[in-house]
């Protein structure tokens, strides 16, 4: 099966809403861009360039209709604080109607656009692998976290693609398990090898050489190098540098954001107890108690092995080489 | 609330459900050691010392009844592969009868004696912490771990009563949730400050400086200081060591298990696919995923600051450290 998160119907915005996966494929339509902005905040859609894109959309959706235009932006900008690839669409989006351009055809090119993006994404990623490679992956930064192919997943279907014979390894990533509903899920559509683990078996199976590589998405890559990503993936960088293994980065250039210096300038969402303390509406601790729920954490440059972009595998030292693809 | 997971009741032992918490407290009443087996087996009571001791009035109940003492020793030595603590009680139970002790008065003293080791670890542990420290722990090496005071939170409990200011963060501990449901529980019935975060949010934290120590229990400890505990304790060891925490083990001198060279040769635990894809019943994962579900993991004792026991507060070499003690 392909996967498809967003589908773009003239009028109305439909997402796959990924709450439900992996038990209910359901589409939800979002006609406005209120509607678009609390899908993205409520993680309908998730996942850095999904949620540009949606959020393209979003505005044509409001042009079309005549709506407040600013309004819209201001509200779609505020619906998720980390992800950088919400700006540059929505920056974008701005350009183009200072351009007076057609602003649903400027959201259909970045659809289309983000969708190639994340082929080369693949194939640039797909020649640092060896021919049968185990991975470690977390979160999701598949086809359901882009416009479509996905940035990491896009990377290990590349290389199914060029014939190496992939075993992928699937953090379920607490709380939202990502990985357990949606990378599990995507994987299994195209019969590409995957296991599933907790979260915290991942430094046992590094302790037994089990994995070649890691490669993981990003919500927002700083001019140094620092690196936003799912909560998690600070931990296993940790682990990956701890054990020899190289530890990738695959995201587009739109996930760059060349005016924050460095992760410490990176806002963190911290997001609600609840999402921690209940299960399927089941509460898994005591009432009451106490939680601390980042939503994402910060990998330093010095523990990335190198960033896989459209525009090329970017090296050590990042910020020479963020500064060499930009300019 | 005194925290009580196992209460003697001279012709049934009767273990609190652990699966239960923190929903419920509920009382499962064993009336032999068939019952007390397969409590163990499936997680009624739990940690190396709880289950250490219940194996014992296991035994006293099979002498009581005049069932088969070597055959209920067979089945409770098969019912957990980890935990030395069980081999440990019933190699004692064995002794006690083979000199034709009264095997109820040798399990009341093994729980009685169990309390006290706990107490004298939480008093040698306590003096390793300054004023005001937080801690992070994993899984659950508390009251409910053991006869009564815990291992691990008993050095939090005994910090605690001899003025500290203690804070606990504790892991969630997947797929079990031992830390969300039951360490989570225990401190909160004592008041003590405990903040619930996700296996994977522990890195965050380390990269942050909240963490002072990290205090874990264990399962098993080779001769050579190599300790088996919970799946995830590794990951955790590996995040303090590239931090510069110290990291302690808490545990009696009978979870030592000196015939044990090195964790090589310490058994692991696979449990099921099911406890990693369903939670309350729920699937929450694609339907016949590949799971792996080790249930401990070994952590090297390079990574180990020191071992908390009852007769002191064991260092590097742990080689030396431990044949001396045994001495």
């Amino acid at each position: 099966m392909h996967v498809e998160p967003i589908r773009w119907r003239g009028k109305a915005l439909e997402l796959l809403d990924q709450r439900l996966l992996p038990r209910e494929v359901h589409y939800v339509a979002c006609r406005d861009a209120h509607e678009v902005a609390v899908a993205i905040r409520d993680m309908i859609v998730r996942g850095a360039p999904a949620i540009g894109v949606s959020a393209a959309f979003g505005i044509a959706l409001a042009a079309q209709r005549g709506d407040d235009v600013d309004a819209a932006a201001a509200e779609l900008r505020a619906s998720r604080p980390t992800a950088v690839n919400l700006m540059w669409a929505l920056d974008r989006m701005q350009r183009a109607r200072d351009a007076g351009g057609d602003l649903t055809a400027e959201a259909e090119a970045m659809f289309r656009e983000d969708v190639e993006a994340n082929k080369r994404i693949g194939r640039n990623g797909a020649m640092l692998l060896g021919e049968s490679p185990t991975i470690l992956t977390h979160c999701n930064a598949g086809a359901l976290a882009t416009a479509g192919y996905g940035t990491a997943l896009g990377v290990i279907r590349a290389a199914v693609e060029a014939g190496k014979r992939v075993a992928v390894f699937a953090d379920e990533t607490r709380p939202y398990l990502q990985g357990a509903r949606l990378t599990a899920w995507e994987l299994k559509q195209e019969d590409i090898d995957v296991t599933l683990i907790t979260d915290n078996m991942a430094g046992h199976f590094f302790q037994q050489g089990k994995f070649d590589a890691v490669i993981v998405g990003a919500d927002r890559i700083a001019a140094n190098g620092d690196t936003a990503n799912k909560i998690g993936t600070y931990t296993v960088a940790v682990l990956a540098h701890a054990h020899g293994v190289p530890f990738y980065i695959a995201a587009p250039l739109s996930t760059i954001d060349v005016n924050c210096p460095t992760g410490a300038s990176i806002p963190i969402e911290e997001r609600s107890a609840a999402e921690v303390t209940s299960m399927n509406g089941v509460s898994i601790a005591p009432d009451g108690i106490s939680v601390r729920h980042p939503a994402f954490d910060v990998t330093p440059a010095r523990l990335i092995s190198a960033i896989i972009t459209d525009q090329g595998v970017l090296r050590k030292p990042y910020d020479e080489s963020i500064r060499r693809v930009f300019s």
